[in-house]
């Protein structure tokens, strides 16, 4: 079993409230990240798959192969976006670093053998990140 | 003479759209960062300022100083903003890297003692930045 | 189970050397780190909590508690300060990075949720960290 | 139970072409990493160790004597060498950034006391890693 | 007059010998950067423009141009390559960071605007560099 | 002309107060790194040297030559050590990193050829550094 990890950007806009909270609430809980105008991140996102390293090629997973997944799965539906508004990845979740890293793997899950996704990370800024091992 | 520097990061969206241009001049000029939506960035804002190092305390400026001034003029107004609203700084100017540098620059000149800033330097992204140092 | 990690810097000065053990013994094992005037660094802290993601909020915990207990519970203790005299968290223990982990992590386990707690890392430099997990 | 980490870097020049493959397969499989010139990284390696800090040192283990392991069994066979040429250590097997943490792992985990190598980890570029923990 | 600046990363082998010097000159001088089997490096360069925003788009280039220019002049050359045997761009000359940073400027000042580039610079390491700005 | 540098990384403590100043006067404007225990850093020195590539080696100068200097003029001084304490290099200046800045170019010029040191800077954090380039 070895892990094997590519790491990629996007740059989105976003904006956090929960839609059943009042604007108090929302202000209390998430501060200057629920401005109305929203704001923005280069996130980081790192996909970490496992398994064998493949005898003949010594690859756990293509590293371009895995490119081109978080390219179609999700930097198509992330980059360059309004997170808010990505109805689809996300699913009318508020956009938050944890719910991002939960979305992220349910898009990838599906797309890839059984058993061989095994963390997807992002970073909002360089100072905190989530991550889902698919736990839960 | 000795340069000193600071470097802060501020959180903010961002559309790059030009007023006088057709949506397809637009968008074949600025690619996905012209989509409706917006996006957004994390931004380093690096400001060096210059001068002799003060015998009694050995500080060009005091770090506490510039880092007070950077939030007072320039994260005041920008972090966790959308630029394209942010009416004053960037008076009206498209929000990109290169306007946002000269900007900054604006709002912290007449600040200082005369002759003391020396460059204002903003990071898009890891991968593109644009300075500014009163040239022009 | 989703992880949530803040990382925060603090810098502080250190010497390493074991009190039952002979001058030429510590610095056979701690090298320059026993001189006697001690030195310093720039250390990184990564704190990781892990639990469910609130339905409402989106959240395993805010970051924002999150990083107030973080300057309150460690940062006010070890900032700027000789971690060597540091009584309260090191409780005298020599401050390896080793042990600064796991001083933080009981600074921090009992005031947080039971299990929320997942992992504490701290870097001394770049190329060295330690990370205690509650393991043992 | 605490994890010690230690980070080094080393700059090697590699090709990757699994010798079973045709030149077209393999010109599909590994795209310009398969270039007959080949090409060269500078990779980061990162050991971590684990187990219980020494009550008298405050160490899980020397970190001097951890480079000095490092730098014995992997940088003199790797650092400023074409890896397709290392005999001794990737034992022909390709130099893929997962057969490297492997054969590091290898060259490793007898040279330390049962139990006490964690886990290996190499960085090819800072975009992409394998890790390999002795697990299969 | 704004500067803007753009990075890539590119991946190469090269090694590091004088033809007119003899073996034993050349290991003193170049040291395991001589090894007959060659090594390699992660290259990051960083190509910076100058000029004034335009009024209508607020850029003094636009980033896409220069990231294509970079590629079609600079990566198609040296990315996945033996600098050794880039004989194009280096034209015969030992392929140290010096040369290369000038080897680049040379391949990119007359696609550009006269004045418009401002200096080329190379990372060999993330320790070590050179930069070259058309002097001399 | 072209330019060319190395980092290096030292790790001091150091405690900032000016002599001739009271406490209180001290407090106000150096907070926290005024406190008597002091606290300490891992600075990053990156120094700059410029020339013509040499025709035969293709180098300004030689990188192991410009590290060596760097270890026998700075890092022998200054690092795992006090800054306050280091008598030859600081020669009692307060230990600011515009001092030091200043102090490590002295420490350099008379030992290079004439014109060759370009600029040294001095990172005390991520976030702050100071740069002298002989000027004055």
């Amino acid at each position: 079993m070895v892990y094997l990890s590519k790491r990629v950007e996007f740059s989105a806009a976003h904006r956090l409230a929960a839609p059943d909270l009042s604007p108090e609430e929302n202000a209390r809980i998430f501060g200057k990240c629920c401005r109305p105008s929203g704001h923005g991140h280069n996130y980081i996102l790192e996909v970490t798959v496992c398994g064998e390293a493949d005898p003949v090629t010594g690859m756990v997973m293509n590293l371009s192969d895995l490119k081109a997944l978080l390219e179609r799965q999700v930097l198509a539906e992330l980059d360059h976006r309004d997170l808010n508004c990505s109805s689809g990845l996300l699913k009318g979740r508020i956009p938050t670093t944890e719910n991002l890293a939960r979305a992220v793997w349910e898009a990838l899950a599906g797309k890839l053998p059984q058993g061989r996704l095994h963390e997807v990370k992002i970073w909002e800024t360089p100072d905190s990140w989530a991550a889902y091992r698919g736990e839960g």
